[in-house]
């Protein structure tokens, strides 16, 4: 009997990783696309009809309700649980997981719905519950986290016997023709933007620790290959927390991403008048978040799709050692806005967490990975999963540095 | 018996204007200030009495109600009516004015309370009735419009046989310390600037029309005495429309006012994000006006005067002939932010539109100047009001150009 894949969540990222599941249907067989608004699963079900005449079904569910996400995995019976839904609800997901047996895999780590915090913490500390259940939790399954961590681990399998610093490289170079638009949700968006940035090293006697760096403080200008030179600066980014863990030897690392001036330059402004305040201020005897509203004013991110174009570049440097000689690499995927959207209804923003969502799953669906407990990607064989991008639309270069 | 004057409104102008009557308490007699709130007048009463140890009236009345007007006015039995209150209650306060046989003193133009318009149209429309009632109307009575005309006809009087342009120039150069605030009503400063500009010249066959400009398109550094270069940008201001009318043989004449990189930037990134929208926009199931919100988070501008340090200078510069000869010169006055303050408990901007008030006040009061109807500054003979900003902490200066 076929099991198939239960994917939970529907927003931009989902439908690009359902729109590739189904397009490797022979890998998971069977489909079943399930968010709180069954609307939303059935626009991405009649698009995977039209275009690659595959049928998927759907299903109804509130993802913060454990007994309900039980009663719906125990009906459709899959073999895994891929989690596109927002960040607050992996918990509530991993715990239906394993209370009914089955694979869980996801793109980004636990967000404390009321704090703006995220970390594996709580993630990792369902290790036991996910052995004694005998299955599997692949975290953090995306781009970044995601892919990041692939590379990472490839580097060090093939390139290096020491890897000394780690930079991840986010650039989007897409332009939507909005003077001021966000990408995502502009309320994480702005914040993760707004945040004091944080990065990992080594200290002299060799302890791990965190140097936290003031919003933007730290620039670097990075000439992505297919894109050009950018100014990019360091922020935190929860992967930095599993890497600096999981990469032996690792001296320091690093994230960085891309952001325009006039993007910088809105989002001071936005910043000086407190239109980025998220305690509630009293306007006309009425209670009214200020980025709450700014995201009201704002284009609905979802609308970005068809108006964006350029391209993305994504990827890792690598500083360290190669037989006894110093060695720099740029290991990276380039995508374009266009393409991506053409292709699967998103643009590359989505394009690049939904597709190694996708793979992630494929690679446990097929049990090229397996291993029981919770892991994060960076933890398995980098191979198979480098040679599937390639396959799926995420092609990758390596580049040799001085 | 005396009679006096009474002064409709209690903002930042008023306090000025109201502080400099009891100053000149020889010439008013008796000063009534009246306004919607009558704490405001009572703080402004009690600030008088304290520095100056002079007594004055207060009183409350709604300004937009014309019978309540006449009822105050019967009961004050001033001689004149200063109105410093919005310019939407310029028309009401005249119908009282000529009903009560009073004259009438304003500094603003009046505007549509539900249009961002402003003309002289409904004003110069009362001229018969003013003259059948046998009092004056002196329209436009601040700095600019006010000082600005009354510069022009000094000029036009002492300086030229024919002006050909004239520039007026208004610089603050005050800096209150925040990223971002504005000098009065953010929602009037914003809408000002984000204007299209306007400024009247005669074509080639001699007859007078506007052209419009973008908002802040045309740009021009000038030189201001004690403050320096400051770039300048071309906006539409009242005094145009009757300047272009009363100067005569004027070929040209454009307004022009400061503002910083900071404050344009500012400006554009919320006109980008839809922040200075006047119209309702849908949030959370409740109307909220975009620019209302904006002024609720920025800074009171009332709270700006004790913070405020740097200076003003506004001024004229005319271009004609003497003579038979070219000639070039900015006639200008230049306050600083802190004296004001500490003189009158009012900044710059208020300081240098109330003491103009108070002095065409005083001019029309002590009968120095006199003619029935309806009339602009630059109508009247320049030099007593000259003579008068010397005494009252307006000084000028002119300076001669190549």
């Amino acid at each position: 009997m076929k099991k198939g894949i239960l994917i939970i969540g529907a927003g931009g990222v989902s439908r690009v990783a359902t729109v590739k599941c189904a397009m490797n249907i022979d890998t998971f067989e069977k489909i079943t696309l399930a968010s709180r608004t069954l609307r939303k699963c059935e626009m991405i079900q009649k698009e995977i009809k039209e275009a690659q005449n595959v049928d998927i079904d759907v299903a109804c569910v509130d993802a913060d309700d454990v007994p309900a996400l039980i009663k719906l995995i125990k009906k459709v019976n899959p073999k895994q649980v891929l989690n596109v839904a927002l960040p607050y609800q992996d918990l509530t997901i991993m715990d239906a997981c394993t209370a009914c047996g089955v694979d869980y895999i996801d793109t980004a780590n636990y967000e404390h719905p009321n704090e703006a915090k995220f970390e594996y913490k709580e993630q990792w500390a369902k290790d036991a519950q996910f052995k004694e259940a005998n299955v599997n939790a692949l975290l953090g399954s995306g781009f970044d986290p995601g892919v990041t961590g692939v590379f990472c681990a490839y580097a060090a399998k093939h390139y290096f016997d020491e890897i000394h610093t780690i930079d991840i490289m986010d650039c989007n170079d897409g332009d939507h023709g909005y003077a001021f638009a966000t990408n995502f949700n502009p309320e994480i968006n702005l914040r993760e933007v707004s945040a004091n940035g944080r990065y990992w090293q080594r200290n002299e006697k060799g302890e791990g620790e965190w140097i936290e760096t003031k919003p933007l403080e730290v620039k670097m200008d990075w000439d992505y290959p297919q894109v050009g030179v950018k100014p990019s600066y360091l922020l935190y980014h929860e992967e930095l927390e599993s890497l600096s863990k999981n990469i032996k030897g690792i001296q320091r690392i690093r994230f960085f991403m891309t952001f325009g001036d006039s993007y910088i330059q809105h989002m001071n402004c936005l910043q000086n008048v407190g239109m980025l305040g998220i305690e509630p201020v009293m306007h006309q005897g009425q209670e009214i978040i200020p980025i709450e509203f700014l995201a009201t004013l704002l284009p609905d991110p979802a609308s970005l799709g068809p108006r964006t174009v350029g391209k993305t570049n994504i990827g890792c440097v690598f500083e360290g050692i190669k037989d006894g000689v110093k060695k720099k690499i740029y290991i990276y995927n380039v995508c374009d806005h266009q393409e991506c959207y053409k292709e699967t209804g998103g643009q590359a923003v989505s394009f690049t967490t939904g597709v190694p969502a996708m793979i992630g799953a494929k690679l446990l669906y097929n049990g090229t990975w397996s291993a029981k407990g919770v892991y994060n990607i960076e933890e398995f064989d980098p191979d198979p999963f480098m040679e599937e991008m390639m396959n799926q639309g995420l092609p990758w270069n390596i580049q040799e540095m001085d």
